[in-house]
């Protein structure tokens, strides 16, 4: 009942770190038990089916470089993708996917037909998730590439998008509501502007707010229990995108009464194209209280666009994971591999060996995040340097039971000056060092 | 009476667009009537004291390069830097001036002494101001120089370090409030961190919003006028700064209660920094209502830090004050000049020159963006775009009174299928180079 | 006779600064002299093939925006794109045109249809060429879009690419050189690495540098006397193109001894995206001794990728052209607009309206950079600020006729202790503002 | 005889992986043998003066941090501040150290004044080093903190800054010679340019390579029998640095007759800055046959500054000695710790710390490096894509045996039509992984 796509390829075993196979997990066993948790309950993968299944190898410079037998606009390529991609997601052992509607389903002559066809599919995804076990982390609607939305879906300038999308959106929540989806996504990938000199930006953010306030109303209707997210991107495609960072969804999120409603997935490239750390945006979004899952990748810091690499580089992924855990670790959210491999990598296998070199990477990152807060490494250090404010007189400060007049007098009466401490962030640096 | 330091160089005036005298206006008539207003209400110049007169043009791999009569850390000193600084206000006719405490007296011993040097150079201040009438657009406090703000004022870690600034900020407010400034503005300069391994963000970003909700208690209590305003930074010198930019600030102050109370002050270097345009950074702050005044100058694209040089560049300038006067125009706030003459720029006469040169770059942004709003030359097709959404459905689908389901029920029953419009970016650019 | 494409458009005409039809030219008059030559033959504009009748909107979130009678893959096709491309270049009143050979016709089966293909459109191109005077500015080869070229054409890992590409280019000089193309064109879209781990940098390198060569030698054998150029980028496609900026191509030409035979094309968003201004660039190559041409175009300062915009900010276009005056203005070169419009931009007359913009634009900085020359504004303060370098002691160290320990005991006997002069940056920008 | 600075820490011990003492290496054992050479022969760490005991916490946005017993402009001071470097080389163990002119002496009223100064100094270090061992990897001119430079030192308009800075060079490389210097040091941080308007790039060029020339002449002449090494850096303190990067610094020196008389020393901030990885620009030297020395740090990817911090990325620090080894290791040049503290680390320790942290980091990047190379890892599958080079065939074509015709001859003869192979990218960076 194999397509065969991946020849003889045998589901990707833990073997150790000793060992040289290069489809086996060195430091992802799924059963080892961390911080009194699975590791992969801790990490709950999932595959997108997106960069692995839909994206041919073009970049602006050159066309197709991968020759994959499920390409084409029919239901019955459709059907074959999601036979491989669920071998994939076999393969490679991960307890989940995720999806845009576009990528499952080809594009309808109308909207009725692209919303049934999507409803067609979700019947084969179901039966193959059913024989599998594997769980959808989330569901998505792409609004970005068909040339409707080229000007915005929410924020576009013609209420007709605005009502098209909405269309879509309600169609994709359904089917991750009846695929038992765990989050609903929202990427706006065109939502933003190429030029003020054709912007409302106003109107547009107010068009954005009452949209997502729908989608909100739309899941409480249904009863729909996973989270709605965001996913902050600064720009590209787009010259600015309105969900450009974490802090900007969070002051968006307030500004239409939403904050308690939705959360953000955090993809590191779209942090790295902010200006920011990942760990820098999950630290955020912990201090917000709307941290709910990541996109997992790598972008080159020296590229300027969005390179969605796989992710390799194990101290970076360790702070990642530290600050997730110290967020309390994921509860709908998990880590979603929005990554694809290079145009270059043509090879079947190609595909599969990106992904356990990815999931080897984040199992080493989050053990080793894990005996830093077993050890507490850091939080020890951390709660000294903070040890001031646990006294009576700054408490009293800080919760707004002193005024400026009073602190002021204070400080003059006690003839307070401060003396620097040492930050000490080399030998911070040092520790954790020790543990990746 | 004259210090004698800018030699015979006389008042600036204006001489008209043909005049190639380096010391003289081309563009910028005060008394030009720009829709309605005198350019000099329109602009509402100000020259900065630190960049001026505290700068002694080192950088991180360099050393002094001006000489000035008025450096040293005296009394006496101080009140000639005043004397001087006036003689500069007055040549060039600025109207406004802005200042640091810490530009403006030498530190003392202790904080009290520090805060009565204060009080008594702003009694001379008071009077030059008098005999000039030249007013103060806004004062400010530097919590960031001195080694004891390192890690942070108002985000140290060490309670006290918050006491000292809140008693720093109070004094600078009651001088500004005795000097009749019509601004208070907030840098946080060290309000951010240097590395997550040191720092616990939530903690920092409640005190920040305490020390915030002080300060506006304090005004209500002093009965200040002017508004309190915070300019955003992203980075420079913290690794990451808590106000980053407009969305980040007014996020931040919708979580602390703030954002009825407090704007901003945009600088077009630290917009550069954050990855917007200027224009970017007023459009959104007219979007949240929060805007305030601008620190006017011009940072390197291509370079990474904060440059701070004098603007020249007309048409980015004049999509700059577009933006202003598309907000109201100016009410408290004005165009502080923060902006400083490159360190090889020995000569008096290059302060000079560096703002005259930059007074006229505004002045005909200004007037260029006046022209395009007199003829409607960018809002007309920006109310064509939009037009769709002040159809009544349109409306009923903005405001709330329709559901997910009831837009996705009508877009299907009307098969809509919105068809792309073009955006016509290059001809509103073509029509932008008619004006500037 | 006319395809229609553009409507009832006619050509257009110039109509002086006053006129506000979009589609006059307001300051590009081509026969108005300017330091002794029209502007047409100073500016010497071309328009390239790809990105006006290639390109179809898509980027890498979105597909096709554009709908072009000519999209498809036959010869019939290529004619019909032809006739539009030649209608667009009289309307502009272009002297010339530029293309790649994948621009003009259709791949073939096989390298050798390839090849006759581009042949038979050269004759269709002949033949438009001599009834409209429309020149041939450069020919190139696209050795980047197909996948065979993914890891590069010259520098690929397979030497049968190198041979492939071989035989392209070949045919493309000989097409170039029977249309009587004033240049040769070499862009290294893949010629870099994706990661070092697969890359062998300095094998790459002589594969490019033999390549090269033998580009040079074909030259000579069949007498073509245009230039040979390479144009620099940093990255993007590659994440590294060898041919970096112009400093690192001048290296490279050094090293295989073909820095008299080759000078570089430059593109103001490659400029940019290497770290450089464009006019840097420009001082660069004519330092060197390599200027030859330009591709004009802005990119976004703030987005990490190749916008390929339109020219519209004068102030920077006027620097440009005065780096181009000062290397004698253009000789087989010109100004290309390698720009294309914005995805958004649908219409017809958007292809017209912002050619004509930027030719516009480029017209006016040209002419403020000529009036800079005429008045000397900046030469004059440049040879006095290099004075001393003329008096003979400087000369002789200069010119070598002094040894360090020469120098070092003159420097000692006369105890010099040099003084720093003003730079004068501020003043000279404002002369600057004068002009533009 | 201790000065007592760093108390009771004593000389820094290898201690093994499992050892959580922050005094203590955890990876850099000395003795321990890899590819046949000790540790401490391939690493030859560095320790520079500038960072740690000029530097004084001086950020552009803040004043002096640290408190250290040396700082002040006699003698004595400076006799005082060598007594603690070479404590703290003798501590960390560090088998070299590297200065500025200007860190060990301070500056004389007179060029005279400053050169006796700078040998009386270095009896001093001459004796400290006759003591401890301790030897000197490079020494370098300080010719960018006074003023007397701002405006470049080789490349000043003025020829007497020439003079003055080749009296400068001559004695830091005279003192280099005596103290048995392993390489002279040339960073050029104020040769380039603030603004084109002000600059004849071209004459500046010429000065800087006669500059040069200058110095190998005398290096010849005095029998130094170090290496002479420039050091890339693409700006800061400049707008535009003429060394951009080690591909300009090949073009820089070609054009001057001195590309087999002088090497450049690499440092992974100033990579960085330049828009490239440390690894490339070392596998760049490689190519170009001038690799020479490295100064070890690390770079914020996302602070446009140079930031210096310490070395603390193992995976990327393996790939840059993976560069090295393959670039045969060092010769005359080491790993000299560019690298300074965070401006809050006030403590002695911290400076200690900092240091040991980063030799560990290397000493673990090196020894992976090591262990790919023994295992073939990387190289194998390198030699495998390039296989097709080695046949006669295409071995022809590379050598010159064939002209471009010929090549297109057999191309189109043979029908070539060349398919694409897997570059293989994440199943090679998860072979890195195996190591790291």
């Amino acid at each position: 009942m194999s397509t065969g796509y991946f020849g003889d390829l045998k589901p990707i075993a833990y073997e150790g770190p000793e060992s040289d196979n290069p489809f086996a997990f060195r430091h992802y066993n799924p059963d080892e038990v961390v911080l009194g948790k699975r590791l992969e309950d801790h990490l709950r993968f999932a595959v997108c089916y997106w960069h692995s299944f839909m994206w041919s190898g073009l970049d602006p410079f050159g066309g197709q470089t991968f020759d994959r037998p499920w390409y084409g606009d029919t239901m019955e390529k459709a059907r074959l993708k999601a036979d491989v991609a669920f071998e994939m997601f076999q393969l490679l052992g991960s307890p989940y996917y995720t999806f845009h509607d576009a990528d499952v389903r080809p594009e309808g002559a109308t909207l009725a037909e692209s919303i049934s066809r999507l409803n067609e599919i979700a019947d084969y995804l179901e039966q193959k998730m059913e024989q599998t076990g594997i769980k959808l982390l989330w569901g998505t609607a792409n609004l970005f590439s068909h040339k409707r939305f080229m000007a915005g879906a929410a924020t576009n300038p013609d209420p007709d998008v605005f009502a098209y999308s909405a269309a879509i959106v309600k169609s994709c929540m359904d089917v991750t509501q009846r695929l038992k989806g765990e989050n609903y996504v929202l990427w706006g990938g065109r939502e933003g502007y190429e030029t003020l000199l054709n912007t409302d930006v106003g109107h547009e953010l107010d068009q954005a707010g009452r949209f997502l306030s729908l989608v909100v109303d739309y899941k409480h209707k249904i009863g729909f229990k996973g989270a709605i997210l965001i996913e902050p991107k600064p720009q590209e495609p787009t010259k600015h995108q309105y969900d450009f960072d974490v802090a900007t969804v969070y002051g968006f999120l307030q500004r239409y009464g939403l904050e308690k409603e939705v959360k953000v997935n955090i993809e590191q490239g779209h942090a790295i194209l902010a200006g920011h750390t990942f760990e820098h945006e999950i630290a955020m979004a912990r201090s917000f209280d709307i941290f709910g899952s990541i996109d997992m990748n790598r972008n080159d810091y020296q590229s300027g666009w969005d390179t969605d690499q796989f992710p390799n580089n194990v101290p970076e992924l360790a702070l990642a994971y530290y600050e997730i855990l110290r967020a309390g670790g994921f509860t709908t959210g998990g880590t979603n591999f929005d990554a694809k491999i290079r145009r270059q990598s043509l090879e079947p296998s190609d595909l599969i060996a990106a992904h356990v070199g990815g999931m080897d990477a984040c199992a080493r990152g989050l053990k080793a995040a894990a005996r830093m807060i077993e050890d507490k490494a850091l939080s020890t250090p951390l709660d000294e340097r903070y040890a001031g404010w646990k006294k009576p007189e700054a408490q009293a400060m800080l919760s707004g039971q002193r005024t400026l007049e009073e602190i002021s007098e204070r400080a003059l009466r006690e003839g307070i000056d401060p003396q620097p401490k040492s930050g000490r962030q080399e030998v911070l640096e040092n520790v954790v060092n020790r543990y990746v």
